[in-house]
């Protein structure tokens, strides 16, 4: 597409990258999260270490002028009940009407019919972006489409991830973010493809999470280009992870020195580090 | 007023601070506290690192039982749902049955229709103390008063902080503490102004409602003396900020090394440290 | 018992204790934890530095196919509701029906009437293991048997911790252990003791729910030898706060630093620094 590399500019992804960051610094946008409980602490800081707003806000009573006021929506089915999917879709409709943004986290689609039925009826709410780890964007498309679960063997039968993030973001018309030791964002055609991080980030509780929520604030503040915004979230992230990997010595640590470390990215850090590719 | 400077005593507000502490330490008051979901970690390890004891208690099925065993009650409007607001006002209610402080942080009122109007029928309770950052306390008087929230221009009249805070304490006759660079505490006659703290603190998510569970533990073993008291909850949470600043470089140390620093203060820090002034 | 000396194999504990962590860290067993909110981060962070895969999972909608899917579940009341409540119960009857483990963590018992009656109806579903503190474990058997709460002087009769757990343990035929000072973990005959640990853990909130779930994660791996099982989460992560203590100077460098050691045990540490013994 003409638009992106006009996007990209001449310096590549780095330097789009970090105008992106500057932009949520500059503009702190106030991004509403309706997320599990596990991830609220982490996902709250990793917001406020990138120069975003958080707020946890999911009573219905307050969704349809609280939505109104935010810049996006993150929805995060972790820690799921009747009660907060009711508030999840109350949002995302609001989010919508209002021509806001909203991003969605399927965590566990395909583990039970009720979180299956959840995130299907989330992802028929048009979210900008679906985040995901590689088992849960491939669950999910199996539910979205005519994929049968398993074969006539018994068997499930394998389905590459890009493959599957691709036909999910056909399917659903959203921005499809697969994450794992490569990063793959697509529209459907297009594919980034981001090499940032660290193993160890996913022995950290809801760093997925987390990330889903800062590729929100991305979206906001770039909300035309909800592709390349997901890749940089997702690249500075893991950036970050990488820096913080230098001070740590496990999990523990490295939560701390990755929030220090994002709260600190500079231009020529991000400029030199950021590997993002077209794939 | 004669009884202030008979507390305040010969040693100055450091002297009296670090009493506080002390009896905080000695007698670990349990603090219930019904807060948001975000905040339930650091308030908890906060309380810890003072010396008093948390205890996150929401049901109403056991709210009668439970204010009764504990020494005073925080409540956070942060996550709020009808549910967890009806809870809050049973506790408040009881609480004050019961003789025993409370305080309030109603984070976001103004924000919509619902957090205002449950934040006013808390207020409407008395708590001991109301804590909140300027945006809060002004929009709270503006919702408590006749103050109109917008001008016949549809301008938002500009309050200054100090001015909205004596009057809230006025209107609610509760101790109203407005914090930011300087945090200030008043009765609605009386000052009293701290500017312990550093700004890096605000980018850690939820210190702003720790430093409130904070305030109900120090009033617990102060009942009469809740305006010194939330002073002194608030130089020493900020006093432990800026010793904890000296070893971070973000704020996922700083997290770290605030809840160490609080939980070592020493006296000579604090009578060399602490920043109170009557104003 | 001569099962238990051949279970105990010619290395001692600390051998079984190692390979007890291999296992978990092999097999990765996924626990299922309908838990309180404030524990939620800690006790998701525990478990995947032991190398388990945590799961907060309480929507009674997905219950009966979520427990089918994991491999231990683990039960804390601490912020207790009656909805919650009602998903423990069906989460520890399903447990039960699949053959699979689960603990109970029933923090605060004896405090409410709410609680207790709680609690009592979730003993009644036969954990494997039931984990709490002293008074957790004297308020449980008080509640669980005939031992009247005060006595006929209006005092309450003062019960030892170990006899209170092992009359627990006879009472509700689970393993129980009562922790402190020295850990008692039995089964209402055979006593382990475990001393690994240092005071400081305790001002961090939810390390004792956070133990809790790694106790599942071992009777995971050792369903057989719960008693075991039990006592080798309690040391290890005992002896993880030990290694994280050598580094922290308070309980917010302990808490990062005793993650960073439960990631990092290794075997020369395990079999040197382990200290359980029959009692």
């Amino acid at each position: 597409m003409a638009s992106f590399r006009e996007f990209r500019g001449n310096d590549g992804f780095g330097g789009e990258a970090w105008k992106a960051l500057c932009r949520v610094r500059e503009s702190a946008p106030l991004i509403q999260c309706i997320t599990n409980f596990v991830s609220m602490d982490i996902m709250a800081n990793t917001l406020l270490a990138a120069g975003a707003s958080p707020a946890m806000v999911h009573a219905v009573e307050e969704i349809a002028e609280f939505t109104a006021l935010s810049n996006a929506l993150c929805v995060n089915v972790g820690t799921l009940s009747a009660e907060w999917v009711f508030a999840m879709k109350v949002a995302a409709y609001r989010a919508n009407e209002l021509n806001k943004p909203w991003v969605l986290d399927p965590v566990g689609v395909g583990d039970t019919k009720f979180r299956t039925e959840s995130c299907l009826e989330l992802i028929a709410l048009r979210p900008a972006v679906i985040r995901g780890n590689a088992s849960d964007i491939v669950a999910a498309i199996r539910a979205s489409s005519a994929l049968p679960p398993k074969g006539v063997d018994g068997t499930i039968p394998a389905i590459d991830a890009l493959e599957a993030a691709k036909e999910l973001a056909r399917v659903s018309q959203s921005i499809v973010a697969v994450t794992g030791v490569v990063d793959l964002v697509t529209d459907g055609k297009r594919v980034l493809g981001v090499s940032n991080g660290v193993a160890l980030m996913q022995q950290i509780t809801a760093t997925g999470c987390a990330v889903t929520a800062l590729i929100a604030a991305f979206v906001a503040v770039h909300p035309a280009h909800s592709l390349e915004a997901a890749a940089f979230a997702l690249a500075l992230f893991g950036l970050a992870g990488e820096i913080g990997m230098e001070k740590s010595n496990g999990p523990g640590s490295l939560r701390v020195h990755l929030l220090d470390a994002l709260h600190s990215l500079d231009e020529v850090t991000v400029l030199s580090r950021i590997k993002i590719a077209q794939i």
